[in-house]
């Protein structure tokens, strides 16, 4: 990525500084080298003067070589979303699902899409306005599922480089001839591997290190794989030190088929653990249904959750318990899951987390403390798509706030502001359905934001430094 | 409302043919004569020549007395929204709620602001926000509660008349002087009475025939009340056929405060049925927590029901049951219920409502056949929050559909397309996050909207057949 200038970010900085609790930095200025890396956070900078002043000779930075970003009143920095578990190929049906359910969804309307994907022009096209749309929602790093044809895969990863946005992309593994359908699924566990490794590779010629795009070996779910092939996956996760993705305990005839067809393990979570997949570096998505001893053993291997309550909502599958889990030492983030996920934005994915909360509440007497400690709160769901995705795809401490060292995946907020008359301020802008009255805290206003926030206030979008998306 | 010239409308036209069901007609022109009535619907009407010869003959008017407004190819008309229960008051406090439930939010949050509303300049503000919000977001008919002020109340039907958006609108009563907070409650019953009728008298001079706006009676809840003032206004709903609205079974504390209110009654529906507020023409909000008992006498006095899922979710209050309530012959419609409620718009409330069924079916046994009926389909969604809507405001059979008959309270919904390359077809329009790819078949494309749409969406909105609406 070469090229960068330097960068000065000015105004209000918004980030989670524990699960509970953001932390609000004002007239601040963030410092970003021209590798995208933060070198600098100053509070205290009210003018354009201090920085000449100060910040320019601390950083022995020639003010030629920088450009200055000041956020408008109101507006603030917050961290770019992180997706940590989205089907590229499926985006064109997102809220296409009728009344089924996890397995009947597959079969009459994903395979069909995903399959249809090996038209390398159909993919193109699908492809960039998936990274298109996400990156215009604030998600600056996402974990793809692709589908299981090579050269679609390579052009996802191409694509996420080209328009700028971090990704983790995995070609899809299944290749158990008894349950995936003739039309779309591997020869063999051994073709599965083999074309793995191709993706592998063509990763690693456009990416060398992995800097913004990474492969991730992503066996898609215990019953459309054989036990070879989940081995053979293990095998390079433990040679190349790679991501994993896979599903788990998603719905309950999933949970009964995988018991039904791994009869020696002793859950759900004991299939992946005994074929060697649950890895510190291991993304399950949902886990709505795991039990006691899943979540221990999955805690104890320090896998990680991609919590998808759009989808799991829409498919019925269940209400997947975040407090709980937490309580368990489990790392969570959020995921879109599109296509059975509806919405494209992390920022829905936490209004959802927050609702779907509130439903596991709703389930617990109100006499038991647990009642009320499964609510989640705004600042908990925001954490869940910032830090906490972070930590699920393997970048906590590279992105998700502003701390120096960090790199400047970030997007910038802007929100309507109602005039006196109680017309838009400012019509040229369009401020979406957030109308901001003057009066409203800080803390008032990021409420506003997550209930009725969409990709209108997100006004800009960098990653690695890059401006990737801008908008009025 | 004078002045209006006679309109065509040509196009695609979707409205629901019954809860089940959505009829498409396209290629079909929409005669509207000036007083915004529909007179004539046809199909087969491809051409605008095909109106200069057959329709205008048919119709008796001459050419230049019609404008004719033609659909773009993929955007369609559909009834305008009816929201019936939202409190314009708490408008701008909209996603502002934290971890509260019922009693403890209208202490912290909402009485405070609604009782601010008596500075007519602040009461002007938030109701001009609010109604060009819900406009915008395709409400062409909201049921709103107000405050207990008189002034403010009066400001807001002028607002809605001159904006142009139909309404009920209540004063709130509310003379407990056990329960209520001394800074916001009506002095005595007899006061809470005069000054309701004050704002009937008000409207009466505004919109003698209630065309637009009609006043309508609004006991906040049964424990605001006392018996002596929920007596009064069931006399003046005898004496002047008026609507009614309240609140019923929302949450397990206020239940049992009820209970404890009023021993001799033997339910929260026979609270109101005791004091002659149970009549056809009463909007009940949340139902969520209706006995058998109580379904039994709602149904019976043909009082109706406004399901508001996105407050019953935020304020963990429950999950109503609308197939449940069906089954025992109760008319549903949907409400916002901003400010508990988050989100202006009636789409969204049709998305949370398909969602809040799915947690109902989550609570009941995938064995037993009601986990399956009572998953709300799409189509059964966007039926509550139009005819479905239009049948609880007394509204039936004049908005909500195509008939003849009928008036035009419809928006005109256009979708983004995607060209080949994943980009946006039409740079200067903003499609929001639907993006359709040309092979959707017509119910995928509502799908598509009912799941991502927003107020991008929603181009046009028409009034009893005057625009009140438009954006690109």
């Amino acid at each position: 990525m070469p090229g960068l200038r330097k960068q000065i970010f000015l105004g209000t900085f918004i980030s989670s500084k524990s699960r509970q609790e953001l932390q609000y930095l004002h007239d601040a200025a963030v410092c970003v080298d021209s590798h995208g890396k933060i070198v600098k956070v100053d509070v205290d900078c009210t003018s354009a003067e201090l920085i000449d002043d100060r910040l320019l000779n601390k950083l022995g930075w020639e003010k030629s070589e920088v450009d200055v970003h000041v956020a408008k009143p109101g507006q603030f920095f917050f961290p770019g979303f992180i997706d940590s578990h989205v089907h590229a190929p499926q985006y064109p049906n997102v809220g296409i699902f009728g009344k089924t359910t996890l397995l009947d969804w597959l079969e009459k309307y994903t395979f069909p899409l995903e399959s249809s994907l090996k038209d390398l022009a159909k993919a193109r096209r699908v492809y960039t306005a998936c990274i298109r749309r996400t990156l215009a929602n604030g998600t600056t790093t996402a974990a793809y599922y692709a589908t299981i044809d090579v050269d679609a895969t390579n052009l996802l990863a191409d694509l996420c480089l080209s328009l700028g946005q971090r990704a983790l992309v995995g070609r899809v593994c299944m290749d158990n001839q008894d349950i995936c359908l003739d039309y779309y699924r591997d020869e063999s566990a051994e073709a599965s591997l083999e074309k793995t490794l191709q993706t592998i590779q063509h990763v690693r010629d456009i990416d060398p290190s992995f800097e913004l795009v990474s492969p991730i070996l992503t066996p898609r779910f215990a019953p459309s794989c054989t036990s070879e092939s989940m081995r053979g996956l293990a095998k390079i996760q433990r040679d190349m030190d790679l991501p994993v993705q896979t599903h788990i305990s998603e719905n309950k005839g999933e949970i009964a088929l995988v018991a039904k067809m791994y009869p020696e393990s002793s859950s759900y979570a004991a299939v992946y653990d005994d074929h060697g997949l649950l890895t510190p570096r291991t993304i399950l998505a949902h886990a709505v249904h795991i039990s006691e001893d899943e979540a221990r053993l999955i805690a104890k291997r320090k896998s990680k959750v991609a919590h998808c309550p759009c989808s799991n909502s829409v498919l019925t599958s269940g209400a997947a318990r975040v407090r709980w889990m937490w309580d368990r030492d489990i790392t969570v983030g959020l995921g879109t899951d599109m296509g059975a996920g509806y919405s494209p934005s992390i920022l829905e994915a936490a209004r959802q987390t927050a609702l779907v909360s509130r439903h596991v509440a709703m389930g617990i007497d109100e006499a038991d403390p647990e009642h009320e400690r499964s609510k989640l709160t705004i600042e908990e769901a925001l954490y869940l798509g910032t830090r906490g995705g972070a930590a699920v795809v393997g970048l906590e401490g590279r992105v998700g706030g502003f701390e120096e060292g960090m790199e400047w995946d970030v997007q910038l907020i802007g929100l309507g502001d109602v005039n006196e008359e109680g017309f838009p301020a400012d019509i040229d802008v369009d401020g979406g359905n957030v109308d901001m009255f003057g009066w409203e805290s800080w803390e008032e206003r990021i409420a506003k934001w997550v209930y009725n926030g969409d990709d209108r206030n997100t006004k800009k979008v960098w990653v690695k430094g890059r401006l990737v998306h801008s908008r009025r």
